[in-house]
């Protein structure tokens, strides 16, 4: 209880729960820090994906940063009319499963808390790359550093992260005017002639090869738009107008990302600069442009920084879909429950614990990790977006029409997109999420079922009113005649008139002693002797039991085992565990109950 | 169960337990396969320790081979007198406790468990050796075979073996005429002189190198020694008159034992044998004899056969040393109960799973083995004899003084070999013995301590005498109304008149609801709602628990558990394990006794 209380902090009361409401400053520091970090790997990204068919192809590079540019634009107006429908907090979950039904609901959650889980493995991963980047002679330890980096973010929520606000503004606004100051400075030194112009490809590849490379370099460089939902999940935290708030976030949110995406993709190709195996595009672009100096560490450490806020978000999307999937009866209950500190423990331990088993399996490379990573964001986008389209064919209010050719819109580009990822990076690890997917919405419907089975089978209404019953039988197998055995015939005696003591008998000599012994000490409780033909205590019990049961129908049995509480765990070792076994099987025997009733050792 | 009883068979009854007496011959063969069969690798543990100096101390094996047979008829001797004197059984353990007290009863109990699992594991990877001698494709498998061979004795005793005698008749004596014929033929062809006479050997030593190197050879070659005690362990298994039958098999073993050693080592010298990776000396001795044909192949089956057996008997004194230790309180209790199959089951899973253990750890290799096999045999051998002196001096019988100089002149002699086979393959592994020993004894001497004290605790004797309880309080903790609820008020109404039902309270709407509920379906039990500031329903049910104690002095309280029982057991994962924690945490309450009622869910 103490270690526990060291490292999360004591219990808070339930009324103390914070209802503390966000300016659009904050609101945008906290909601974008997912979406804005990501230009820190998906330029990386795409160049990776191109020059595996040499520097032919590198100059697409801008191509696909626009494309994935206008591809933001179109998502981002969607949500913004998710944000508009469903001010009281529009996720994918709710959306599908409101308009399109519990399976599309299920679906789209089972891929957003896959794609949480990614979240926290790629950005813990990339953001550790930062570091390496700068400081080299760490990049050995890339594993060990991301998984402490996972752990702290775990205890910190846990603990329950207060002010949260305040603090995450300042890497995020660090993060933004620092890629803002890059992109100037980087066009400036472009422009004005001080940088070389690019040399101009000359490989040439096959146009099967082009097409598919390129396919590819865009699903990569879609990873990018991981975490653009973020705020139509959480509108009620923002102060009022809740809703229009939200959506000037989001918009805002979708411009910066949008530049910083296309600025940095075009400075990497007009700098020349190409992924190597251990320093990242960015660190490589932002060394080029001001050399390894204060700003260069600065960008660097707002680049870390940032990309730790980003997996610590899923830290709070993460339980709080499982929770609302719990209440729904989708998930184990227990991740519906907040912890001692108002948190739901359970889905941040879970969530942890999956993220660092992914870090492990995946070596800490996020490009390895990254080719798992849009399938599901595509997937929760797609869903959305349709739900929306049924929400407006369903409601028809104002500008119905309008608002669904937007959300169709989104749905099908997102749709689109969502094929060509999963079907470009499908061997690259794409499909590990296509088969996951299923599997969770598989599970959860059993979960599903088996509550609602519970409850049928518990309901009170319709079924017969309870009876008292009308005998209560209290047998007791003794070992002998001693202290933990009276003690428990002293309770026996409590609970009923019907008390008998049983005593298996191995040895017809022994069997005289305790006889003798029960005469004397026994609380004048009959004592019946069993024989027993196997050296089984067991046998000859149940077949009592159920002489007992038979003879008085309509009334419970209680089997009282006297059991002794030793004081070190290894003592447990040297009992004969048979009171254990009888339990075991006495669980299973209608109209019996079995009680232990503990003589507590002193030494 | 139904596994169980195909692998083992089904239950025996007490009853019977048979008393089959054996005959001289039979005796031979049951007690004398641990012994004989260390001839199979006794030589070649010699000549391997040799040959580390060059072949310049090869013809020190001779000397080392007769030395270690006069040792044995010292010991022998020194055994005859403890038959005489314990005609219902003098093992190391009991005539070591009951002279020595019980730390030296410990120590050569300890020692014997080590030898034991011990003879297990070089029997088993001796008589492999002499399989993939014969068949050496087999040699990559060996580990598995291993396992495999003790697996099997393993099951086969826990079924009980029947009618062992006859059976192991068989090969014992089967590898004594072999081992014979071996000889025989082989001195007969080397006295015509139809093989060739040893090369002189021409490397020299330093004598500082010659006395470790002959010493530790020596050490090595008293492996032949372990087993020659047995027959003092089973003196009752012979027919009457018990004493003078097993004295006269104990001579019969020394001497076969001693002439097989001899003439192996003889043999093995004068064909110019030595050590190589994959085939033993025994087998190519054989070779050179009779050349690869059937007798060949006879004689490695009889060796493979008779190592096998001597695995086997210590799956019988293993179980029943640690019985009676465990009969005297140093073993935990469980090792002195007999199973279905009327053998003590968990000393033969202990040996079975240790011996696996030591197989795989030193890669089923006999000779990484051997190091630390003769430590604990020489321990014993020295306690036991030193015991027999003290029992002279104790008696002073008839030729009390005789009988003492013999014992002492075999403790003497015991105790020397014993500090020389434990100093010079100290580091080859011994150390691993010498640790283990001190701390079995420690082990055994805690578990001793622990059941006096659980006696002492549980005595009735001088005890003030067990009085009623004054009153009775029942408690049911509620989550709501429903038919796991109400099962549990049904039967906590069959205990007492005093039984209310606890509800913690989170939210005020959900306890107005179970309140309504409660009116219409309660029994007429009283609901007592309860607040609870903490989301946790422990805290506050603990407090009103521990209110009742206090205004009950004198009284016992039933805390009543309402529990489903699930159908499979990951449904256990989707329900709060609240109650089990509530168990937990009453275990360590006095005056109160808690109880689930479980509910049978049908799907």
């Amino acid at each position: 209880m103490s270690i526990k209380s060291l490292l999360i902090g004591q219990p808070i009361e339930t009324r103390k729960e914070s209802h503390e409401r966000l300016s659009k400053v904050t609101g945008l520091a906290i909601f974008s820090s997912d979406a804005l970090s990501s230009v820190a790997y998906a330029t990386e990204e795409i160049l990776l994906a191109l020059v595996v068919a040499g520097t032919a192809l590198i100059n697409y590079s801008m191509a696909i940063a626009v494309a994935i540019a206008a591809l933001i634009s179109i998502v981002a107006t969607s949500y913004f009319q998710t944000v508009h429908a469903y001010p009281s907090g529009g996720g994918s979950y709710i959306v599908a499963k409101d308009n399109l039904g519990d399976n599309a609901g299920l679906v789209a959650g089972a891929s957003l808390l896959i794609d949480y889980v990614l979240t926290v493995a790629v950005s813990i991963t990339a953001g550790v790359a930062a570091i390496t980047s700068a400081v080299p002679s760490l990049s050995e330890h890339k594993v060990l550093i991301s998984l402490a980096a996972i752990a702290l973010l775990m205890l910190g929520n846990l603990r329950g992260v207060k002010e949260a606000g305040r603090i995450f503004s300042v890497p995020t606004y660090m993060f933004v005017f620092s890629i803002f100051a890059l992109i100037g400075v980087g066009l400036f030194k472009y422009l004005t002639g001080s940088e070389p112009s690019p040399a101009v490809p000359v490989e040439a590849a096959t146009s099967y090869v082009t097409i598919f490379v390129v396919l590819r370099a865009f699903a990569s460089g879609c990873s990018a738009m991981t975490g653009i939902e973020a705020v139509s999940n959480g509108i009620q935290a923002f102060k009022p107008p809740e809703p229009r708030n939200a959506s000037i976030v989001l918009i805002w949110m979708a411009a910066i990302l949008g530049s910083m995406f296309i600025g940095i993709s075009f400075l990497a190709d007009h700098y020349n600069i190409l992924p190597v195996e251990n320093e990242t595009v960015l660190s490589q672009l932002a060394a080029a442009i001001f050399s390894k100096g204060p700003i260069y560490y600065l960008i660097q450490a707002a680049t870390a920084l940032i990309l730790i806020l980003a997996a610590n978000t899923s830290f709070q999307d993460f339980p709080r879909l499982s929770s609302v999937m719990a209440k729904d009866g989708f998930m184990p209950r227990q991740l519906g429950s907040r912890g001692d500190r108002l948190v739901f423990s359970n889905g941040i331990l879970i969530l942890g614990l999956v993220a660092a088993g992914l870090v492990v399996v995946f070596k800490g490379d996020p490009h390895n990790l990254i080719p798992l990573y849009a399938v599901g964001v595509f997937l929760s986008f797609t869903l959305s977006q349709a739900g929306m389209v049924r929400h407006w064919l369903r409601l028809r209010g104002k500008r119905w029409r309008r608002n669904m050719i937007i959300n169709g819109l989104g749905a099908v580009t997102t749709a689109v997109v969502l094929v060509v990822i999963a079907s470009a990076k499908f061997l690259n690890g794409a499909w590990i999420v296509v088969i996951a997917i299923p599997v969770i919405v598989f599970m959860t419907k059993k979960v599903k079922s088996h509550y609602d089975s519970v409850a049928r089978q518990l309901s009170l209404e319709g079924a017969p009113r309870a009876v008292e019953y009308t005998h209560h039988s209290v047998i007791v197998p003794v070992s002998g005649a001693h202290q933990a055995v009276i003690n428990a015939i002293r309770y026996a005696k409590a609970l009923s008139k019907d008390v008998v003591a049983v005593y298996v008998c191995f040895d017809p000599m022994e069997t005289t002693r305790v006889k003798q012994k029960w005469n004397r000490y026994g609380m004048d409780v009959p004592l019946i002797v069993l024989e027993s033909e196997y050296r089984s205590v067991i046998e000859p019990l149940m077949e009592y039991i159920d002489g007992v049961r038979e003879t008085h129908k309509g009334g419970v049995i209680t089997v009282i085992l006297p059991e002794f509480v030793p004081q070190k765990w290894w003592h447990h070792l040297l009992h004969n565990q048979t009171a254990w076994l009888i339990k075991g099987l006495l669980l299973f025997k209608r109209g019996v109950v079995s009680t232990s009733v503990p003589l507590h050792l002193e030494e």
